[in-house]
């Protein structure tokens, strides 16, 4: 079903990071549901939320823990998002996080709770409890892709990513899961993710390079333009590795900066390839924008269009969708006889109309690959915006006509 | 297909306005594809057209030829859109309007014209002349059915409505026809509507008078949240009756723009159960919001979330997607725990969560209906809003998918 995606052979381990994982029976019986994240003493913390006012209770109270103590443990069960679950919910979070640290030696505020699943429905803490020690039983350096297996609700592939650099020297490791796949929209991570470190970095660094990662990365793929209650994406820096990042001016910092937006393209990436239904990945880059807000509006235009992602489903390329798309997204006094849309290296729409070379031909054979790039020029200025987004196919409907059920 | 919509029997006629139909076999054989209506002379007209900045050639046109003169003619081809044709499009529209004024005696400033099908390509204007005779030919006030039929593309049911009024003992009548059925978002009229009384109206006054009406109507509805190039709804006032329409603090102005309301509603909400794929028509009402724009960022939230549009198809009382719509309409400071949803009658979530004493067969048995009520009470303020839109279904994919083939 995804497009063009594999799991990952192997996810490298993180010095001072041990992952365990449980089969709780949280929703369904004998699946991995259950994934527990050991972070060494010393450990930093960097995380981003969802925007949507509606947040789940896990989400309030992450956040409520990440701003008294760095956390020793993130706890995350699929299944059941414990949105919408007012104080018992609140309450419910907090027995989790609880019974963690009875386990783990630690407070319950060194602890982080993320929920994935159903919204509305009450989270059964005795099955997260039970499940606990088996969690912690097989706690382990190398349980990174167990975890991103353990993470998954609709998804059909596990997500996950690594690099390695070297700084001073010295090898610093880079390792992220992630899950989607569907109400997802771009503002915050609209997903769950979990990137460690061994580099040394310091809080406020680490949360500034993690906010400019995800603005670059999670923040710029569309599966259907929902945005979930749910979403975070976590960064941990163990600084095991004995490198210790410096100043943001520094080689070392910029080196690592560009390995943790990779990390987080790939893992955006891989939620739109598995998005729900999805037959096609598309990038939408638009270019030419007078700002970059501009360019942001059209790609969101597009990308949230059910006429161009059923378009886009069959292979149909309809450009007149996007450029009625274009049109609508909002753009002062934009002159539609100015803008080009390329299909790849295909000129489809030259000055508002179809391009006098184009011939369906060309532009089927761009369409009918599983991987479509869409490049719009806007000729209004010099900024430019990349999205990430899929098409809406029979499966999108039926995954979430049948999703409760 | 369409939700509890069957065409109307009769469409009455309205003195002072001529209609024919042709089968000109502008795209597909042997359908009524070419609509012609004559006004007579000292007939008053106000429109409005689409807000898409990529706006069709027939658009561009019928807004010029309105500004001055009062037309004679409507002309109205399916098939071809005429937009997203550059300078050709123009002369295209240009060449139909002369065709027009040649036949019909009159000045081709006082045609306007409008399109309505695929975008991109050339409209045939040699199909469109030749047809123009047989639609003089069968020109007679008792054409309105017919013209419902022929301005239809997707559409599966043909769209009118009337009413009659009495003003000043005289009887005044309104007539309107309508077709949809995607690329329905609102912001100005997003389809086609032809509207004719015959009261006499300023042109001011007119004018006035559909904006309001558009606004509680065509401006309500979404199908998909895809705003069209080629959108227009025209009203038309003969003078006809006898009846003039004087001040707007007057009772028969009252009555008038109530009846006219009446029927830009009914034609509005029936290109929504008519709406490409849909199996409901479901009613929206925001109350409580600190403003009415407020209330109009939710309806819009509900109205084009994937995710709720495909478990309404589901007949799913999926309440936790309605209000993580609701959180991420971008409300300011909005508390979520003040929040209360209704299903029809039934209250499904109450200060944020659900309803202590939902149930599921409850929420199940409103949602089986064709027909849903969605409420939200905000409890910011005193504002409110009402939208009307469908689901999204296995057929919408098809349609679309299969739409250019």
């Amino acid at each position: 079903m995804a497009v063009e995606l594999v799991a990952p052979a192997s996810l490298p381990s993180v010095r001072g990071v041990r992952v365990g994982v449980a089969r709780a029976h949280i929703k369904k019986p004998d699946r991995r549901d259950l994934v527990l994240m050991e972070l060494a003493p010393g450990t930093v913390c960097a995380a981003t939320f969802t925007t949507n006012a509606f947040c789940a209770a896990p989400v309030v109270l992450a956040r409520r823990h990440l701003q008294v103590r760095s956390p020793r443990f993130l706890l995350v069960n699929t299944g059941y998002a414990n949105a919408g679950t007012g104080e018992r919910g609140m309450a419910d979070a907090q027995t989790c996080c609880e019974a963690v640290a009875v386990r783990g030696a630690c407070r319950a505020d060194e602890v982080l709770p993320f929920s994935t699943g159903v919204i509305g429905e009450f989270l059964p803490t005795d099955r997260v409890v039970n499940g606990l020690d088996a969690a912690f039983g097989n706690l382990s350096p190398d349980g990174w892709l167990e975890a991103a297996q353990g993470i998954m609700t609709t998804d059909t592939v596990a997500k996950g990513a690594s690099r390695r650099i070297e700084i001073d020297g010295k090898t610093v490791t880079i390792t992220g899961i992630a899950k989607g796949a569907g109400m997802i929209a771009p503002n915050m991570a609209t997903m769950l993710a979990f990137i460690a470190t061994d580099a040394g970095v310091s809080q406020p660094s680490l949360q500034k390079l993690l906010g400019r990662a995800v603005e670059q990365s999670f923040n710029r793929v569309i599966v259907d333009g929902d945005m979930s209650t749910n979403d975070a994406c976590v960064l941990a820096a163990t600084g095991q590795s004995g490198v210790a990042i410096g100043s943001e001016s520094s080689d070392a910092c910029r080196d690592f900066e560009s390995a943790l937006t990779d990390v987080c393209v790939r893992l955006a990436q891989a939620i739109v390839r598995d998005g729900e239904g999805a037959t096609k990945f598309v990038t939408l880059d638009i270019n030419g924008g007078a700002t970059l807000e501009e360019c942001r509006q059209v790609g969101r235009a597009i990308g949230t269009s059910p006429l161009i992602k059923t378009a886009l489903f069959a292979s149909d390329p309809n450009w007149g969708r996007i450029l009625a798309a274009i049109g609508r997204a909002g753009l002062e006094g934009l002159a539609i006889d100015r803008v080009d849309v390329y299909l790849g290296d295909v000129c489809i729409v030259n000055g508002g109309m179809r391009a006098s070379n184009y011939t369906e031909a060309a532009g089927q054979a761009t369409m009918n690959r599983p991987e479509v790039a869409i490049r719009v020029e806007l000729a209004r200025g010099g900024h430019s915006a990349t999205y990430w987004t899929c098409d809406f196919s029979y499966d999108y409907v039926r995954i979430n006509a049948e999703y409760r059920t």
